[in-house]
Parts: structure tokens; C-alpha cells; sequence
């Protein structure tokens, strides 16, 4: 069934909960839990049960009236629906600035995320292991061996510098990148890119709260 | 002139951009640059002229023909819309896993943000200094005493605790949040927050890179 309803238009939004559910239904099934309804997904995910159906019914009926979700089936589901059934391998520029990134990053490498090669510019940081990957000099993104392919980019450099490394990335095949340096990096629309920049969402926030 | 235009619907993807303008322009401004094109400014931002000029055109005409825009001015005029004229307090949640964020955050701060207060809920991390700031037990949020009221809360700690946490920060009158957990906070629709979660973006991202 989920091929076919695969092709109509789901909503970005919604395909953004789903990282949200699964995290949440795996932590449930290790406690034991197998089935569960939406009222009772909603108080552990904070998200309304009219949304936790309306969500999941872009993929297919997965629940049973009365008992709810099967949570095991559900999970399965999520894994393909969002291509975990596969692994994609990482790369990460700039290993200084990035903690809170590496952290989440390996919270979700148990669903097929693979760090396969980190790169840093500062002296003190190339040579050191991060995650089991030796931390490589930036300057060698372009030429340097690696066993893996890439497929998508972790930018967490300066600003001046992004763009450079945005477009080195997708030479070595990067098709998708998420972006923490403050600039646009200006690739060709076949590469994906997610702009997660503190200071234009501080920008944003302000200018809100300013004209609240 | 300003004020007249800031009442119609501007698009959050043009204000995300000022902050963007800000920082270039600051920087042109140093460099000893008094005017420059939208052409210019495009080769410097990665953002078409066009789009600059469609961007800049919400907020009164910044720009003379044959002459460019004004670079002092413009400056001052982003720092209006974006009301960085005043100063934004600001707290951090989870000081371990923020590094990138605090980088960001520093440079921003010259433009009326003041990191007020930081916590975290590491015995190794209370009590060091983060950029002038002792960093605070977290359990202690709910009643310590801050010289300054916050206005803007940054939550970067385990997705478990991030819901409790902002309803401390709101408690204590914060009226926005970024929020890198990878959980919904589910506040009340006054509060406005900032999803900045790798999770859901990279759920999206290898969504999108599977089924192209």
C-alpha cells in the first residue's frame, strides 16, 4: 500500500514528525510497550492525536480501532518511508563548532546514518578521532582517499568558508547538505540544502517578539 | 517611511535573510565600502540581484540608480525592522552541546543580543564560565535569582527534559525559544518557537535524496 500512496503530496512538515515519532516509538517498544492509540502517542510526543492521525494516514492505515497503533509495524513503516531501510553515509566539515550536532547525529546513526569522514581546518583538532573517524585537514577535502562515497554534508564552518567547501562536497557527489554556517551557499537546485543558521532564526525570533 | 511599510505582511523568508544583509554589509563596511549594487551585493551574498532588490524593496528605497545602495544606511535601516536597536536578553539550557551555537550567538551579540544565563545539568559544567557567565545548575532555573529578566531561551539538552525545561523559561516571562532537542515543546501559541532539530532534518533529507 505504501508505494502507491508514497506519490501523492505528503507535506514537508509532516515528513519532519516522523524522525520525532520514530525516536519516540523505539524508545516505547524498549519498554515494552506494543501497541499503543494516538491520545496515548500524544502525551509522550506533544503532538495532538487529530495530528498523529492525520500524519500517519498519508502512509496507510496502521491502526486498529480500539487498540490503537502496532508499534513494531509502525516503526518498520517509518524506516522506509523515510529510506532508513538504507545507509547514508556522512561527512562533516568543521569538527570544533559542531557538539550538539555530533550528539543528535549519533543518536539517529542507529537508523542507517554512517560518519564516514570529518574534516577541520584548526591544527589541534586534525589528527584526532572523532566517532572512530580520524579528523582529516579540510584542505584535503577535494583530493583526499576515502573508502565510502558520500552522500550528504554536515557544513559547520565560518561563513567565508562554506560556500567553498558546499561546492568541493558536491564534486565528490554530496547530494544533500545541512548548513549551520551563516551564508547561503548558492549550489544548483539538484542539491538539496537545509539552512539551520542560529543567526538568521535569533533574526527572525526578534523581529517577532519586536512587533508582537 | 519605515514604519508605513512594516505593517504589511513581509515574508519570514526575507526577514530570515537580513540577518544575512546585516552581516555582509557590516563587514563591506569595514572593509571600507560606502555603496555597492545589488549586482555587488549578489556576488558577495550568493543571493540573486533580483531577489535583493525584491527583499530590500519591503522596507522603502534603500537604493539610487546608477549609484547602488547605501551601505550605512541600510545597515541602520535592518537594524530598525529586525529591532536590534534594543538589547535581547538571552539564557542557554545545556551548555555542553552548544558550541557551534555559542559561536554564532557571539557574533550576533554585537548587534544587541547579552547572554544572561546559562545552565546546564553536568556537575563538571556548573559553576565554569561560559563568555562572563558562571553556568548554573539547571533544577535551579525554576527560582534562582538573575539580575536581568530573559527574554529569549535557547534549549539544547536531551529531548526528555527540553518540555520541562522551556515551561521553566516561559514561567520566568521567556517569550521565544530555539529549541535543538529533538522533541515539540507544545507550549502556548504566544510563545514562538524555533524547531532547529538535525533529527527531523535529516529525516527529511534522506526522505527527499530516496524517492528523487
Amino acid at each position: 500500500m505504501f508505494t502507491i500512496m508514497k506519490k501523492q503530496k505528503i507535506p514537508k512538515e509532516t515528513i519532519k514528525r516522523l524522525p520525532l515519532y520514530y525516536r519516540c516509538l523505539n524508545r516505547l517498544v524498549v519498554l515494552g510497550k506494543h501497541t499503543l492509540s494516538s491520545t496515548e502517542l500524544s502525551e509522550h510526543l506533544g503532538i495532538k492525536p487529530t495530528q498523529i492521525r492525520k500524519d500517519l494516514s498519508y502512509f496507510g492505515d496502521f491502526g486498529t480501532r480500539g487498540v490503537g497503533y502496532d508499534l513494531r509495524r509502525l516503526i518498520d513503516e517509518i524506516e522506509l518511508i523515510l529510506n532508513l531501510d538504507r545507509t547514508w553515509n556522512i561527512a562533516i566539515a568543521g569538527v570544533s563548532n559542531i557538539g550538539c550536532t555530533i550528539i543528535d547525529l549519533l543518536d539517529f546513526e542507529r537508523s542507517g546514518f554512517n560518519l564516514v569522514a570529518a574534516f577541520d581546518s584548526h591544527p589541534n583538532v586534525i589528527g584526532n578521532t572523532v566517532y572512530g573517524i580520524e579528523v582529516q585537514d579540510i584542505n584535503n577535502l577535494e583530493g583526499c582517499d576515502l573508502e565510502n562515497p558520500i552522500d550528504i554534508g554536515i557544513i559547520s564552518v565560518q561563513a567565508t568558508n562554506a560556500r567553498e567547501i558546499a561546492r568541493c562536497l558536491v564534486d565528490r557527489g554530496v547530494r544533500g547538505i545541512i548548513n549551520f554556517a551563516p551564508t547561503l551557499l548558492n549550489l544548483s537546485e539538484e542539491i538539496e540544502v537545509v539552512q539551520m543558521d542560529l543567526t538568521s532564526e535569533l533574526g527572525w525570533l526578534v523581529f517577532y517578539l519586536g512587533n508582537q
